[in-house]
């Protein structure tokens, strides 16, 4: 879609609503898509033997480790609903108990192996709940979450950002042998969507235009980037892998602003600077030589409810050795953290919020007005409408 | 109903609605049970011409004790509705005051009598709020809560659970002419009768597993216990009294687990211990021999809206004499409200809140996966769909 | 409409819905009137190139003042919808920045004029936001909210209480050329219309009965007043100017009640005292010869949503020179905003708020019961309902 199509608009009209169709069920898509890998928790937060509830699109979700294995099962007990993980019952090593009445149910499978209190139920064996397959891959938990019937599950590469291969110095992929894997989480009080268009916008520098680690490393960053060549943004749909698109960055597809006559600002900063955003479905974002040469940062925002979610930010890095690993770890722990996952996406996180009321209670979806730049989001959710595996329903609200 | 009918039940699938239908009423019942006798404050907490607003099914209610006697008025001046409460205004022993423009309504009949800011105004005399019925016994404030037109009031004792015979050493009934009564209310954050339900289901025993009161006495405490006989559970239908239920808890009656062997857990403790739990309409629970032989703990669940209850416990004892009192309140002091009241039961309290989301978000009247002594349960609640003398309306919702 | 002819009224049965025909588009006017003259904020809260945000019926509106001057613009940027008072940004002294993508929007009429970061976005020139009229006068910046095409603006005096002439020693108008203007505001928690009745209600004098300001001054305080003649209440409807009601008290049009012998009570205060109160469209109040003789105390109640309105609170004295402005910042300071904005009108703000409940969740407009004194209340429902420029529209809600 060319903005130049266009009719004039003004903004305090009714849109047209042309633009939607073209991804109609990305709107539908409040609560998150269905049947994809996303983050549950670092490994680091699930010791042995504890048992920890988390919310994925809806889904309520134990995630119990045993003998170095995570487990992951639906957090309602079958008899009265309440989440297992809020006082974890561990009675043995191959099941999970309801702290109220003792259900108990195999790891595996979900069954109902026995009551506590009503050891020759005629439930027992007859009442299931259902389990998640579970990837524990960099530290982290990964939980396939959606349809119980869907099979089989896709390889968790297929929801993660490409192998990088046409980079002189490629930045390491997380599931690569030697790599150095850290991050944190955090709530996000917007929907998930909002959130993930947010990360690979090509358009909102400003927000980022005096923040301590661009002054600190005196980097050369622009206004802003429009795409103006037919394979400006990427389109990524690998067999059997990850569906996505990239921005292609470079001075042929892209046309750079280095200057605003209007309002008389420049670019600032000396130190030319090269970093390439992409995303991938279910709401991943890879920001390649970020927070600085040579390494990635991962963003997921992972939704929580329909106004909600958990925003991930993981860097990796290259690292052969425990050298090497010190060092990274005095990066992370003095400057990546401080400077970039807190006080740089520190604005956006605050962008993103400061969009929640507009598109939860304004109808922004249908009244906002997107420029030159946004054909990267519009690329977005065509691409989030074509390939996702399935839109999550709302939770049942039939029964107050 | 015998578990054993059902089909095979898949609880990550749709249930069948069947078993609703056998008690249909008492799912309507989110605001409780009009036309019955709920307790409102304990005696010591309304003093001489204080006034105290109390909200019992969605009725708001004030209390002014004049004379030493209570009166129950409604609490929304006829005027512009505000609470009276909210700014107590009392200027003769016979009336209440709106405290806003003077509306003055006999405590009898709740008639306008005057209007301080206009005393001649033709409403005076043709105006009229609703008053209800109060008893107050044993040092309890109850009001009859429901149609202002339902006539007679049945006697309190309908409401109240029944006095026991069938005990060599029967507890106290809190009416008696020589007992002790104390204890405490505050809020529950949950529908009313998720909490009713929890007070006599036989299952729960798990949450009290280990409890300070249960180690610190040694008392033997089963896993559970399954209703095996036919009067296992006995329906309480007195003529002009209380209609209720009680688990007949006895070996003939009950199947009582002493261990479970899939999860390995034997009943814990050395001293056998007797007690027996009724339940009554419109939510009343009484526990003999409680928290120690001899003793009874009366519970109520009173509805303050769809999503909350004021949850009352009080303990009754024989007490023929000063000597007597003195040791109750030590007892009462040192061992009944910490251990019992407040520590034994904060669990229940825990368990109550933590189904509510289940319920009222979760459709959980219907996507709950009752099992065998949940037959205690379903009995409660077509008991109470047959009982109750009228399902409370929701408040008008019309007017934004 | 005269009480005399209602049937008799059981407050606990439905209402008749007579009434409300009379006033019906008021009902409706849950989110305000538009098309009308607010006060924004103090001159004082904007400061030379500051930005802020404000919401005026359910409008946000960004203030920024450029070399003096105040402009008014929609506080939503088109593109994504988020206030730019959050982050204000100002580029240029003729344009608002939106602190997110650079959307950059002239002050005087809202077109787009250039994007930071996409300087030859096709959408420049094409798309404009909302302006607003803008008056700033006596110290208090005065928006005109309603539609953009509603044309012309009338005078900001057409919103404003009339001059008072009909007074030997009349109070000074705000916009008089010698004024010393002072005052609050501050949120309430309640709809506007709620608040506007309470200002000029004949009958509320209970809840200042024993206020300090009152006990201080040993005024004279009857307990009501009720209008007795055709033109106790006098419609004002000035050609292009301002409509509304002022209550007429003098002793041939209203019945003054100075004692009430059911309860007992009897005026108080030795001292003689007298004030009118007069109430205009949009919803605005006079009250002359108060907190003392000669001046006036103005009072906006401007909607801000459907719950919540800003409760303004100004005062207005004659004032001619600098000695004459110490005078009254010292008995403003230490008389005027601590016993009547303050101690006196806590009353009226607590008693708007307890009313909310009632008119919000149980139909009060319908639920009421009008008496005498509330001749007044029903001519301004009338008076509003008539001349009002249009009711506010709830914002659109279709978007989650």
């Amino acid at each position: 879609m060319k903005p130049d199509d266009k009719p004039p608009i003004d903004a305090t009209a009714r849109k047209p609503i042309v633009p939607n169709r073209l991804y109609a069920p990305y709107l539908e898509a409040s609560w998150g898509f269905k049947n994809a890998w996303y983050p549950a928790l670092f490994s680091s937060e699930v010791g042995e033997n504890e048992v920890k509830g988390v919310t994925i699109a809806s889904h309520d979700i134990a995630l119990r480790r045993v003998k170095g294995r995570v487990h992951a099962i639906q957090d309602r007990c079958a008899h009265r609903g309440v989440k297992m993980s809020l006082r974890p019952t561990c009675l043995t090593d191959e099941t999970i108990t309801c702290w109220y009445h003792g259900f108990t149910y195999g790891l595996n499978d979900g069954t109902l192996k026995t009551i506590v209190a009503s050891p020759d139920d005629p439930l027992i064996g007859q009442v299931r709940i259902r389990t998640y397959p579970v990837e524990e891959r960099a530290g982290i938990i990964f939980v396939f979450v959606g349809d119980e019937d869907y099979a089989p599950a896709p390889p968790l590469t297929a929801d993660l950002p490409i192998q990088i291969t046409d980079d002189a110095n490629p930045v390491a992929h997380i599931l690569d042998a030697h790599v150095y894997v850290r991050g944190i989480h955090r709530e996000g009080n917007s929907n998930w969507r909002i959130a993930v268009e947010n990360g690979f916008d090509p358009g909102h520098l400003l927000i980022h235009w005096d923040n301590v680690i661009v002054a600190a490393t005196d980097r050369r960053m622009g206004l802003g980037a429009r795409p103006i060549a037919e394979d400006a943004i990427k389109i990524i749909d690998e067999p059997n892998g990850p569906r996505g698109m990239m921005n292609m960055y470079n001075t042929r597809a892209y046309k750079f602003f280095m200057e605003n006559k209007v309002i008389g600002m420049k670019a600032r900063g000396k130190t030319p600077y090269y970093a390439r955003t992409s995303v991938y479905l279910p709401g991943v974002l890879l920001v390649e030589h970020w927070p600085v040469p040579g390494w990635a940062q991962y963003e997921w925002y992972v939704p929580t409810d329909d106004r909600h979610h958990v925003y991930w930010e993981v860097l990796v890095g290259h690292c052969r050795d425990d050298q090497e690993r010190r060092e990274a770890d005095y990066l992370y722990d003095h400057f990546f953290e401080p400077l970039a996952l807190r006080d740089f996406n520190d604005n956006d996180v605050f962008a993103r919020e400061a969009m929640q009321d507009f598109y939860e209670n304004r109808d922004g979806w249908n009244a906002e007005t997107l420029c030159a730049f946004d054909e990267s989001v519009i690329m977005w959710r065509k691409i989030a409408a074509r390939f996702n595996r399935g839109i999550q329903d709302p939770p049942h609200r039939r029964g107050r």
